[in-house]
Protein backbone atom coordinates (compact mmCIF):
# COMPACT_ATOMS: atom_id res chain seq x y z
CA UNK A 1 0.00 0.00 0.00
CA UNK A 2 1.00 3.33 -0.82
CA UNK A 3 1.67 5.78 1.88
CA UNK A 4 -0.87 8.42 1.45
CA UNK A 5 0.24 12.08 0.91
CA UNK A 6 -0.79 14.61 3.49
CA UNK A 7 -1.50 18.26 3.53
CA UNK A 8 -0.96 19.99 6.28
CA UNK A 9 -2.90 23.96 6.48
CA UNK A 10 -1.53 26.33 9.31
CA UNK A 11 1.88 25.52 11.33
CA UNK A 12 1.12 28.13 14.10
CA UNK A 13 1.85 26.79 17.79
CA UNK A 14 -0.56 23.51 18.07
CA UNK A 15 -0.08 22.95 14.40
CA UNK A 16 3.97 23.43 13.87
CA UNK A 17 4.57 20.12 16.21
CA UNK A 18 1.64 18.10 15.33
CA UNK A 19 3.41 18.81 11.50
CA UNK A 20 6.58 18.09 13.14
CA UNK A 21 5.71 15.10 14.16
CA UNK A 22 3.89 13.48 10.64
CA UNK A 23 7.05 14.33 8.80
CA UNK A 24 9.57 12.83 11.15
CA UNK A 25 7.45 9.43 11.28
CA UNK A 26 7.77 9.12 7.16
CA UNK A 27 4.76 10.57 6.03
CA UNK A 28 5.18 12.78 2.57
CA UNK A 29 4.07 15.82 3.80
CA UNK A 30 3.27 19.29 2.09
CA UNK A 31 2.96 22.37 4.77
CA UNK A 32 1.29 25.65 3.90
CA UNK A 33 0.87 28.89 6.42
CA UNK A 34 -0.11 31.94 5.86
CA UNK A 35 2.88 33.81 6.99
CA UNK A 36 5.22 31.31 4.91
CA UNK A 37 8.24 31.74 7.39
CA UNK A 38 6.41 29.83 10.13
CA UNK A 39 6.48 26.31 8.14
CA UNK A 40 9.91 26.91 6.88
CA UNK A 41 11.83 24.96 9.67
CA UNK A 42 9.65 22.30 8.50
CA UNK A 43 11.89 21.90 5.54
CA UNK A 44 14.87 20.88 7.10
CA UNK A 45 12.69 18.16 8.74
CA UNK A 46 11.45 16.66 5.02
CA UNK A 47 8.69 18.69 4.56
CA UNK A 48 7.74 20.55 1.82
CA UNK A 49 6.82 23.98 2.27
CA UNK A 50 4.12 25.51 -0.29
CA UNK A 51 4.24 29.18 -1.40
CA UNK A 52 0.49 28.77 -1.96
CA UNK A 53 -2.47 26.95 -0.71
CA UNK A 54 -3.43 25.12 -3.91
CA UNK A 55 0.03 23.81 -4.37
CA UNK A 56 0.12 22.50 -1.08
CA UNK A 57 -3.18 20.42 -1.59
CA UNK A 58 -3.84 19.68 -5.29
CA UNK A 59 -1.71 16.09 -4.91
CA UNK A 60 -2.91 15.58 -1.41
CA UNK A 61 -4.89 12.16 -0.54
CA UNK A 62 -5.42 13.53 3.24
CA UNK A 63 -5.75 17.50 4.29
CA UNK A 64 -5.23 18.43 7.38
CA UNK A 65 -6.43 22.12 9.15
CA UNK A 66 -5.51 23.50 12.19
CA UNK A 67 -6.70 26.82 12.41
CA UNK A 68 -7.88 29.56 15.15
CA UNK A 69 -11.38 29.28 14.07
CA UNK A 70 -14.31 28.09 11.79
CA UNK A 71 -14.78 30.68 9.67
CA UNK A 72 -11.13 30.34 8.97
CA UNK A 73 -11.43 26.84 8.05
CA UNK A 74 -14.59 27.58 5.83
CA UNK A 75 -12.96 30.48 4.25
CA UNK A 76 -9.72 27.45 3.25
CA UNK A 77 -11.99 24.92 2.26
CA UNK A 78 -13.79 27.58 -0.45
CA UNK A 79 -10.26 28.57 -1.76
CA UNK A 80 -8.99 25.21 -2.57
CA UNK A 81 -12.53 23.37 -3.07
CA UNK A 82 -11.74 22.96 -6.81
CA UNK A 83 -8.17 21.69 -6.03
CA UNK A 84 -8.56 19.20 -4.18
CA UNK A 85 -8.43 15.35 -5.53
CA UNK A 86 -11.23 13.36 -5.96
CA UNK A 87 -11.47 10.89 -2.99
CA UNK A 88 -9.79 13.41 -0.96
CA UNK A 89 -10.20 13.19 2.72
CA UNK A 90 -10.62 16.06 4.23
CA UNK A 91 -9.49 16.67 8.62
CA UNK A 92 -10.43 19.71 10.13
CA UNK A 93 -8.31 19.49 13.52
CA UNK A 94 -9.32 23.14 14.67
CA UNK A 95 -12.05 23.40 17.61
CA UNK A 96 -14.76 25.14 16.11
CA UNK A 97 -19.32 25.03 16.73
CA UNK A 98 -20.38 21.22 15.49
CA UNK A 99 -22.54 23.16 13.12
CA UNK A 100 -19.50 24.67 11.44
CA UNK A 101 -18.40 21.24 11.40
CA UNK A 102 -20.94 19.63 9.60
CA UNK A 103 -21.51 22.60 7.69
CA UNK A 104 -18.02 21.90 6.31
CA UNK A 105 -18.84 17.98 5.72
CA UNK A 106 -21.85 19.06 3.46
CA UNK A 107 -19.81 21.84 1.66
CA UNK A 108 -17.21 19.13 0.91
CA UNK A 109 -19.75 16.19 0.31
CA UNK A 110 -21.04 17.83 -2.34
CA UNK A 111 -17.38 17.75 -4.46
CA UNK A 112 -17.63 14.10 -3.32
CA UNK A 113 -14.72 14.77 -0.38
CA UNK A 114 -14.79 13.09 2.73
CA UNK A 115 -14.34 14.69 5.66
CA UNK A 116 -13.39 14.37 9.61
CA UNK A 117 -13.74 16.85 12.48
CA UNK A 118 -11.36 15.78 15.08
CA UNK A 119 -10.36 18.61 17.58
CA UNK A 120 -7.79 18.47 19.84
CA UNK A 121 -6.99 18.70 23.77
CA UNK A 122 -3.80 18.47 25.63
CA UNK A 123 -2.35 22.20 24.61
CA UNK A 124 1.35 22.47 22.84
CA UNK A 125 2.44 20.10 25.41
CA UNK A 126 0.41 17.22 24.48
CA UNK A 127 1.55 18.56 20.42
CA UNK A 128 4.80 18.03 21.01
CA UNK A 129 4.88 14.64 22.66
CA UNK A 130 2.25 13.18 20.47
CA UNK A 131 0.34 13.00 23.06
CA UNK A 132 -3.01 14.77 21.93
CA UNK A 133 -6.30 13.78 22.69
CA UNK A 134 -8.38 13.49 19.68
CA UNK A 135 -12.03 13.48 19.52
CA UNK A 136 -13.60 12.15 15.86
CA UNK A 137 -16.76 13.15 14.07
CA UNK A 138 -17.45 11.48 10.79
CA UNK A 139 -17.61 8.18 9.26
CA UNK A 140 -16.04 5.49 10.95
CA UNK A 141 -14.68 3.99 7.21
CA UNK A 142 -13.02 8.09 7.12
CA UNK A 143 -11.93 7.16 11.28
CA UNK A 144 -10.15 4.03 10.06
CA UNK A 145 -8.73 5.39 6.83
CA UNK A 146 -6.93 8.25 9.03
CA UNK A 147 -6.10 6.61 12.04
CA UNK A 148 -2.34 6.18 11.27
CA UNK A 149 -1.81 9.69 10.92
CA UNK A 150 -3.68 10.38 14.18
CA UNK A 151 -1.40 7.65 15.94
CA UNK A 152 1.03 10.39 15.09
CA UNK A 153 -0.03 12.52 16.81
CA UNK A 154 -1.86 10.86 20.18
CA UNK A 155 -4.46 8.64 20.78
CA UNK A 156 -7.62 9.12 18.70
CA UNK A 157 -11.37 8.11 19.86
CA UNK A 158 -14.05 8.08 17.13
CA UNK A 159 -17.11 9.40 19.23
CA UNK A 160 -19.46 9.70 16.47
CA UNK A 161 -20.68 11.15 12.81
CA UNK A 162 -20.03 14.46 11.67
CA UNK A 163 -20.15 17.46 14.32
CA UNK A 164 -19.37 14.95 17.18
CA UNK A 165 -15.71 15.56 17.69
CA UNK A 166 -16.52 18.99 17.91
CA UNK A 167 -19.17 18.43 20.47
CA UNK A 168 -16.87 16.26 22.79
CA UNK A 169 -14.51 18.90 23.15
CA UNK A 170 -17.24 21.11 23.88
CA UNK A 171 -17.96 18.87 26.54
CA UNK A 172 -14.53 18.52 27.84
CA UNK A 173 -14.70 22.66 27.81
CA UNK A 174 -17.73 22.88 29.88
CA UNK A 175 -16.67 20.35 32.53
CA UNK A 176 -13.35 21.87 32.74
CA UNK A 177 -15.02 25.36 33.13
CA UNK A 178 -17.62 23.75 35.79
CA UNK A 179 -14.98 21.95 37.94
CA UNK A 180 -12.91 25.18 38.07
CA UNK A 181 -15.77 26.57 39.68
CA UNK A 182 -16.32 23.97 42.12
CA UNK A 183 -12.12 23.97 43.33
CA UNK A 184 -12.49 27.66 43.43
CA UNK A 185 -15.40 26.88 46.37
CA UNK A 186 -13.64 23.94 47.92
CA UNK A 187 -10.31 26.43 47.85
CA UNK A 188 -11.86 29.73 49.51
CA UNK A 189 -14.04 27.95 51.97
CA UNK A 190 -10.98 26.15 53.10
CA UNK A 191 -8.94 28.85 53.77
CA UNK A 192 -11.35 30.99 54.95
CA UNK A 193 -12.11 28.59 57.31
CA UNK A 194 -8.81 28.33 58.49
CA UNK A 195 -7.48 24.78 56.60
CA UNK A 196 -4.52 24.74 54.47
CA UNK A 197 -5.29 24.51 51.30
CA UNK A 198 -1.94 22.79 50.17
CA UNK A 199 -2.59 19.93 52.78
CA UNK A 200 -6.11 19.53 51.86
CA UNK A 201 -4.97 19.06 48.02
CA UNK A 202 -2.85 16.66 49.23
CA UNK A 203 -5.44 14.77 51.62
CA UNK A 204 -7.65 14.33 48.51
CA UNK A 205 -5.34 13.07 46.21
CA UNK A 206 -6.98 9.52 44.52
CA UNK A 207 -10.33 10.29 46.25
CA UNK A 208 -13.00 10.74 44.66
CA UNK A 209 -13.12 14.61 44.12
CA UNK A 210 -9.38 14.54 42.95
CA UNK A 211 -8.51 15.89 39.45
CA UNK A 212 -6.05 17.22 37.28
CA UNK A 213 -8.43 20.86 37.83
CA UNK A 214 -7.65 20.34 41.37
CA UNK A 215 -4.31 19.63 41.84
CA UNK A 216 -2.82 22.08 38.93
CA UNK A 217 -5.16 24.91 38.73
CA UNK A 218 -6.47 24.37 42.67
CA UNK A 219 -2.92 25.44 43.23
CA UNK A 220 -2.40 28.01 40.98
CA UNK A 221 -5.78 29.53 42.79
CA UNK A 222 -3.59 29.13 46.35
CA UNK A 223 -0.98 30.64 44.64
CA UNK A 224 -2.69 33.77 43.13
CA UNK A 225 -0.93 32.60 39.44
CA UNK A 226 -3.26 33.14 37.11
CA UNK A 227 -0.73 33.75 34.11
CA UNK A 228 -1.66 31.44 31.27
CA UNK A 229 -2.26 28.47 30.49
CA UNK A 230 -5.58 28.35 29.49
CA UNK A 231 -7.10 32.12 28.65
CA UNK A 232 -10.48 32.66 29.89
CA UNK A 233 -11.85 34.94 26.78
CA UNK A 234 -11.30 31.41 24.91
CA UNK A 235 -13.33 29.53 27.77
CA UNK A 236 -15.58 31.97 27.84
CA UNK A 237 -15.64 31.55 23.45
CA UNK A 238 -16.20 27.35 24.66
CA UNK A 239 -18.65 28.36 26.70
CA UNK A 240 -20.89 30.25 24.22
CA UNK A 241 -20.03 27.12 21.64
CA UNK A 242 -21.49 24.76 24.55
CA UNK A 243 -24.74 27.11 24.64
CA UNK A 244 -25.08 27.31 21.73
CA UNK A 245 -24.98 23.68 20.67
CA UNK A 246 -27.41 22.72 23.77
CA UNK A 247 -29.86 25.55 22.55
CA UNK A 248 -29.91 23.67 19.17
CA UNK A 249 -30.92 19.99 20.47
CA UNK A 250 -33.03 22.36 23.41
CA UNK A 251 -30.96 21.61 26.25
CA UNK A 252 -30.63 23.89 29.45
CA UNK A 253 -27.46 23.08 31.06
CA UNK A 254 -27.90 25.54 34.55
CA UNK A 255 -24.50 24.94 35.76
CA UNK A 256 -22.85 25.78 32.10
CA UNK A 257 -24.93 28.67 31.70
CA UNK A 258 -24.01 29.82 35.52
CA UNK A 259 -20.10 29.57 34.93
CA UNK A 260 -20.64 31.26 30.91
CA UNK A 261 -21.90 33.88 33.42
CA UNK A 262 -19.49 34.52 35.15
CA UNK A 263 -16.72 34.19 33.01
CA UNK A 264 -18.11 36.65 31.13
CA UNK A 265 -18.43 38.61 34.02
CA UNK A 266 -14.62 38.35 34.41
CA UNK A 267 -13.64 39.13 31.34
CA UNK A 268 -15.43 42.09 30.67
CA UNK A 269 -15.58 43.59 34.02
CA UNK A 270 -12.33 42.34 35.72
CA UNK A 271 -9.74 42.56 33.01
CA UNK A 272 -10.21 38.66 33.03
CA UNK A 273 -9.63 38.12 28.86
CA UNK A 274 -5.81 37.26 29.50
CA UNK A 275 -6.02 35.56 32.48
CA UNK A 276 -5.65 31.75 33.28
CA UNK A 277 -9.32 29.98 33.35
CA UNK A 278 -8.49 29.45 37.09
CA UNK A 279 -8.90 33.69 37.12
CA UNK A 280 -12.72 32.18 37.76
CA UNK A 281 -11.10 32.29 41.81
CA UNK A 282 -10.80 36.43 41.70
CA UNK A 283 -14.58 36.74 40.29
CA UNK A 284 -15.77 34.35 43.69
CA UNK A 285 -13.77 36.12 45.75
CA UNK A 286 -14.82 39.55 44.42
CA UNK A 287 -18.33 38.51 44.75
CA UNK A 288 -18.06 38.09 48.20
CA UNK A 289 -16.04 41.17 48.80
CA UNK A 290 -12.87 39.62 49.05
CA UNK A 291 -9.62 40.86 48.07
CA UNK A 292 -7.80 39.37 45.77
CA UNK B 1 7.77 3.28 74.43
CA UNK B 2 5.01 1.53 75.55
CA UNK B 3 2.07 0.91 72.66
CA UNK B 4 -0.82 2.71 73.52
CA UNK B 5 -4.10 1.09 74.47
CA UNK B 6 -6.76 2.34 71.98
CA UNK B 7 -10.26 2.44 72.41
CA UNK B 8 -12.52 1.77 69.26
CA UNK B 9 -16.26 3.05 69.83
CA UNK B 10 -18.93 2.67 66.76
CA UNK B 11 -17.74 -0.45 64.79
CA UNK B 12 -20.41 -0.59 61.49
CA UNK B 13 -19.85 -0.58 58.34
CA UNK B 14 -16.95 1.70 58.09
CA UNK B 15 -15.72 1.42 62.19
CA UNK B 16 -15.77 -2.38 61.47
CA UNK B 17 -12.78 -3.16 59.01
CA UNK B 18 -11.04 0.43 60.51
CA UNK B 19 -11.25 -1.61 64.10
CA UNK B 20 -9.79 -5.04 62.70
CA UNK B 21 -7.24 -3.27 61.02
CA UNK B 22 -5.80 -1.71 64.08
CA UNK B 23 -6.24 -5.15 66.08
CA UNK B 24 -4.54 -6.67 62.92
CA UNK B 25 -1.44 -4.58 63.22
CA UNK B 26 -1.05 -5.23 67.04
CA UNK B 27 -2.59 -2.33 68.71
CA UNK B 28 -3.54 -2.80 72.09
CA UNK B 29 -7.72 -2.68 71.76
CA UNK B 30 -10.82 -2.30 73.23
CA UNK B 31 -13.71 -1.85 71.16
CA UNK B 32 -17.64 -0.90 72.20
CA UNK B 33 -20.61 -0.84 69.86
CA UNK B 34 -24.16 -0.16 70.71
CA UNK B 35 -25.58 -3.25 69.80
CA UNK B 36 -22.81 -5.73 70.88
CA UNK B 37 -22.82 -8.54 68.44
CA UNK B 38 -21.56 -6.50 65.82
CA UNK B 39 -18.14 -5.56 67.54
CA UNK B 40 -17.74 -9.51 69.19
CA UNK B 41 -16.57 -11.00 66.02
CA UNK B 42 -13.48 -8.11 66.61
CA UNK B 43 -12.62 -10.43 69.54
CA UNK B 44 -11.62 -13.69 67.18
CA UNK B 45 -9.37 -11.09 65.97
CA UNK B 46 -7.62 -10.40 69.53
CA UNK B 47 -9.28 -7.18 70.45
CA UNK B 48 -11.56 -6.89 74.25
CA UNK B 49 -14.98 -6.13 73.56
CA UNK B 50 -16.69 -3.77 75.95
CA UNK B 51 -19.85 -4.46 77.21
CA UNK B 52 -20.27 -0.83 78.19
CA UNK B 53 -18.89 2.00 77.17
CA UNK B 54 -17.24 3.42 80.08
CA UNK B 55 -15.60 -0.09 80.60
CA UNK B 56 -14.06 0.24 76.88
CA UNK B 57 -12.68 4.02 77.60
CA UNK B 58 -11.42 3.88 81.14
CA UNK B 59 -7.68 2.30 80.42
CA UNK B 60 -7.54 3.81 77.07
CA UNK B 61 -4.54 6.42 75.48
CA UNK B 62 -6.34 7.05 72.69
CA UNK B 63 -10.19 6.96 71.56
CA UNK B 64 -11.67 6.67 68.08
CA UNK B 65 -15.10 7.40 67.78
CA UNK B 66 -17.12 6.63 64.51
CA UNK B 67 -20.73 7.19 64.61
CA UNK B 68 -23.41 8.12 62.29
CA UNK B 69 -23.71 12.12 63.08
CA UNK B 70 -22.08 15.00 65.26
CA UNK B 71 -24.87 14.83 68.00
CA UNK B 72 -24.28 10.99 68.41
CA UNK B 73 -20.52 11.77 69.15
CA UNK B 74 -21.58 14.73 71.51
CA UNK B 75 -23.80 12.22 73.59
CA UNK B 76 -21.14 9.70 73.73
CA UNK B 77 -18.55 12.17 75.10
CA UNK B 78 -21.07 13.14 77.59
CA UNK B 79 -21.24 9.51 78.66
CA UNK B 80 -17.79 8.98 79.42
CA UNK B 81 -16.37 12.59 80.19
CA UNK B 82 -15.72 11.69 83.53
CA UNK B 83 -14.16 8.19 82.95
CA UNK B 84 -11.55 9.16 80.65
CA UNK B 85 -7.86 9.13 81.46
CA UNK B 86 -5.57 12.51 81.99
CA UNK B 87 -3.86 12.84 78.99
CA UNK B 88 -6.06 11.09 76.90
CA UNK B 89 -6.39 12.12 73.25
CA UNK B 90 -10.12 11.65 71.68
CA UNK B 91 -9.87 11.13 67.92
CA UNK B 92 -13.18 11.79 65.95
CA UNK B 93 -13.56 9.66 62.53
CA UNK B 94 -17.22 10.89 62.22
CA UNK B 95 -17.99 13.09 59.91
CA UNK B 96 -20.14 15.89 61.68
CA UNK B 97 -20.32 19.92 61.00
CA UNK B 98 -16.79 21.61 61.47
CA UNK B 99 -18.72 23.48 64.80
CA UNK B 100 -19.54 20.00 66.25
CA UNK B 101 -15.85 19.37 65.84
CA UNK B 102 -14.73 22.50 67.63
CA UNK B 103 -17.45 22.17 70.36
CA UNK B 104 -16.55 18.74 71.30
CA UNK B 105 -12.60 19.74 71.40
CA UNK B 106 -13.74 22.53 73.74
CA UNK B 107 -16.06 20.19 76.30
CA UNK B 108 -12.62 17.87 75.89
CA UNK B 109 -10.28 20.49 76.84
CA UNK B 110 -12.50 21.45 79.69
CA UNK B 111 -11.28 18.36 81.12
CA UNK B 112 -7.69 18.84 79.82
CA UNK B 113 -8.76 15.91 77.07
CA UNK B 114 -6.64 16.34 73.82
CA UNK B 115 -8.63 16.12 70.18
CA UNK B 116 -8.62 15.82 66.74
CA UNK B 117 -11.46 16.09 64.02
CA UNK B 118 -10.21 13.11 61.61
CA UNK B 119 -13.08 12.43 59.09
CA UNK B 120 -12.52 9.97 55.90
CA UNK B 121 -13.06 9.28 52.68
CA UNK B 122 -13.21 6.39 50.47
CA UNK B 123 -15.75 4.29 51.50
CA UNK B 124 -16.18 0.71 53.05
CA UNK B 125 -13.31 -0.61 50.17
CA UNK B 126 -10.92 2.28 51.30
CA UNK B 127 -11.68 1.03 55.00
CA UNK B 128 -11.16 -2.77 54.57
CA UNK B 129 -7.91 -1.64 52.14
CA UNK B 130 -6.48 0.68 54.76
CA UNK B 131 -6.25 3.09 51.92
CA UNK B 132 -8.97 5.52 53.54
CA UNK B 133 -7.49 9.55 52.82
CA UNK B 134 -7.68 10.50 56.31
CA UNK B 135 -8.35 14.52 57.09
CA UNK B 136 -7.34 15.87 60.14
CA UNK B 137 -7.76 19.13 62.35
CA UNK B 138 -6.44 19.96 65.56
CA UNK B 139 -2.43 20.34 67.25
CA UNK B 140 0.17 19.07 65.12
CA UNK B 141 1.54 17.32 68.39
CA UNK B 142 -1.43 15.63 68.69
CA UNK B 143 -1.58 14.33 65.15
CA UNK B 144 2.15 12.92 65.16
CA UNK B 145 0.69 11.54 68.48
CA UNK B 146 -2.38 9.71 66.62
CA UNK B 147 -0.34 9.36 63.13
CA UNK B 148 0.81 5.55 63.58
CA UNK B 149 -2.47 4.87 64.23
CA UNK B 150 -3.92 6.59 61.37
CA UNK B 151 -1.54 4.52 59.11
CA UNK B 152 -3.02 1.16 59.97
CA UNK B 153 -6.39 2.94 58.43
CA UNK B 154 -4.84 4.88 55.46
CA UNK B 155 -3.40 8.40 54.42
CA UNK B 156 -3.19 11.06 56.90
CA UNK B 157 -2.83 14.82 56.56
CA UNK B 158 -2.98 17.58 59.04
CA UNK B 159 -5.05 20.10 57.21
CA UNK B 160 -5.49 22.73 60.33
CA UNK B 161 -6.20 23.79 64.07
CA UNK B 162 -9.60 21.73 64.88
CA UNK B 163 -12.72 21.59 62.72
CA UNK B 164 -10.52 21.78 59.65
CA UNK B 165 -10.90 18.03 59.09
CA UNK B 166 -14.39 18.08 58.89
CA UNK B 167 -14.01 21.17 56.60
CA UNK B 168 -11.90 19.42 54.75
CA UNK B 169 -14.33 16.75 53.98
CA UNK B 170 -16.69 19.08 53.00
CA UNK B 171 -14.51 20.84 50.56
CA UNK B 172 -14.37 16.98 49.22
CA UNK B 173 -17.95 16.62 49.26
CA UNK B 174 -18.68 19.91 47.35
CA UNK B 175 -16.38 18.79 44.83
CA UNK B 176 -17.66 15.70 44.42
CA UNK B 177 -21.43 17.19 44.38
CA UNK B 178 -20.65 20.31 41.17
CA UNK B 179 -17.98 17.84 39.26
CA UNK B 180 -21.51 14.88 38.81
CA UNK B 181 -23.60 18.33 37.66
CA UNK B 182 -20.37 18.91 35.63
CA UNK B 183 -20.37 15.63 34.30
CA UNK B 184 -24.28 15.19 34.13
CA UNK B 185 -24.86 18.41 31.97
CA UNK B 186 -21.96 16.84 29.11
CA UNK B 187 -23.38 13.19 29.21
CA UNK B 188 -26.87 14.70 28.20
CA UNK B 189 -25.35 17.00 25.35
CA UNK B 190 -23.06 14.33 23.96
CA UNK B 191 -26.02 11.83 23.79
CA UNK B 192 -28.29 14.21 22.73
CA UNK B 193 -25.95 15.76 20.18
CA UNK B 194 -25.62 12.23 18.63
CA UNK B 195 -21.97 11.44 20.07
CA UNK B 196 -21.32 7.88 21.92
CA UNK B 197 -20.54 9.22 25.59
CA UNK B 198 -18.87 6.12 26.42
CA UNK B 199 -16.28 6.74 23.65
CA UNK B 200 -16.11 10.07 25.04
CA UNK B 201 -15.27 9.27 27.94
CA UNK B 202 -12.43 7.27 26.87
CA UNK B 203 -11.31 9.94 24.79
CA UNK B 204 -11.43 11.73 27.60
CA UNK B 205 -9.47 10.32 29.54
CA UNK B 206 -6.42 11.69 30.86
CA UNK B 207 -7.01 14.80 30.21
CA UNK B 208 -8.10 18.19 31.95
CA UNK B 209 -12.01 16.98 31.85
CA UNK B 210 -10.88 13.74 33.13
CA UNK B 211 -11.62 12.35 37.00
CA UNK B 212 -13.03 9.52 38.66
CA UNK B 213 -16.19 11.25 38.62
CA UNK B 214 -16.29 11.30 34.66
CA UNK B 215 -15.56 7.30 34.73
CA UNK B 216 -17.04 5.97 37.37
CA UNK B 217 -20.67 8.45 37.73
CA UNK B 218 -20.38 9.32 33.74
CA UNK B 219 -21.15 5.36 33.53
CA UNK B 220 -23.55 5.02 35.68
CA UNK B 221 -25.25 7.80 33.97
CA UNK B 222 -24.98 6.43 30.78
CA UNK B 223 -25.93 2.89 32.33
CA UNK B 224 -29.17 3.75 33.93
CA UNK B 225 -27.62 2.54 37.14
CA UNK B 226 -28.39 4.53 40.07
CA UNK B 227 -28.04 1.86 42.75
CA UNK B 228 -25.80 3.33 45.38
CA UNK B 229 -22.41 3.33 45.90
CA UNK B 230 -23.34 7.18 48.13
CA UNK B 231 -26.79 7.96 48.99
CA UNK B 232 -28.08 11.30 47.35
CA UNK B 233 -30.02 12.11 51.03
CA UNK B 234 -26.13 11.87 52.24
CA UNK B 235 -24.79 14.40 49.68
CA UNK B 236 -27.47 16.57 50.10
CA UNK B 237 -26.97 16.48 54.22
CA UNK B 238 -22.99 17.22 53.52
CA UNK B 239 -23.94 20.37 50.91
CA UNK B 240 -26.55 21.34 54.09
CA UNK B 241 -23.53 21.26 56.27
CA UNK B 242 -21.25 23.26 53.78
CA UNK B 243 -24.01 25.67 53.40
CA UNK B 244 -23.87 26.69 56.89
CA UNK B 245 -20.33 26.45 57.34
CA UNK B 246 -19.94 28.73 54.73
CA UNK B 247 -22.67 31.22 56.08
CA UNK B 248 -20.19 31.01 59.45
CA UNK B 249 -17.86 32.64 57.60
CA UNK B 250 -20.01 35.05 55.64
CA UNK B 251 -19.16 33.39 51.79
CA UNK B 252 -21.40 32.62 49.12
CA UNK B 253 -21.17 29.58 46.91
CA UNK B 254 -23.21 30.03 44.12
CA UNK B 255 -22.54 26.11 42.39
CA UNK B 256 -22.76 24.48 45.92
CA UNK B 257 -26.08 26.85 46.55
CA UNK B 258 -27.44 25.52 42.96
CA UNK B 259 -26.26 21.78 43.36
CA UNK B 260 -27.55 21.94 47.17
CA UNK B 261 -30.99 22.82 46.17
CA UNK B 262 -31.10 20.46 43.12
CA UNK B 263 -30.53 17.82 45.39
CA UNK B 264 -32.83 18.88 47.59
CA UNK B 265 -35.64 18.60 44.50
CA UNK B 266 -34.52 15.14 43.70
CA UNK B 267 -34.33 13.90 47.06
CA UNK B 268 -38.15 15.39 47.85
CA UNK B 269 -39.69 15.53 44.61
CA UNK B 270 -38.29 12.40 42.40
CA UNK B 271 -38.14 9.90 44.53
CA UNK B 272 -33.89 10.06 44.63
CA UNK B 273 -32.74 10.03 48.53
CA UNK B 274 -32.03 6.24 48.03
CA UNK B 275 -30.55 6.69 44.67
CA UNK B 276 -26.67 6.97 43.91
CA UNK B 277 -25.58 10.68 44.00
CA UNK B 278 -25.05 10.32 40.48
CA UNK B 279 -28.41 10.13 40.23
CA UNK B 280 -28.34 14.58 39.65
CA UNK B 281 -28.26 13.09 35.93
CA UNK B 282 -31.80 12.42 36.47
CA UNK B 283 -33.21 15.65 37.95
CA UNK B 284 -31.19 17.59 35.24
CA UNK B 285 -33.32 15.19 32.34
CA UNK B 286 -36.47 16.34 34.19
CA UNK B 287 -35.95 19.78 34.17
CA UNK B 288 -35.55 18.97 30.51
CA UNK B 289 -38.50 17.40 30.00
CA UNK B 290 -36.30 13.95 28.59
CA UNK B 291 -37.89 10.59 30.13
CA UNK B 292 -35.46 8.71 32.92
Amino acid sequence: MTKEKVAFLGTGLMGFPMALNLTRSGVPLTVWNRTQTKANPLALEGAKVASNIVDAVKEADIVISMMSDGPTVLAVIEDVLQSLKPEALWVDMSSTKPAEGRLQAAILLEQNITHLDAPVSGGTKGAEDASLAIMVGGCRDNFERARPIFKMMGRPVHVGPSGTGQLSKLCNQTIVAVTIGAVAEAMLLASEGGADPTALRSALKGGFADSTILQQHGQRMTDGNFVPGGLSKFQLKDLDNVLAEATLVNLSLPMTEDVRNRFAYFVSEMDGAEKDHSGLFLELKARNGRAS
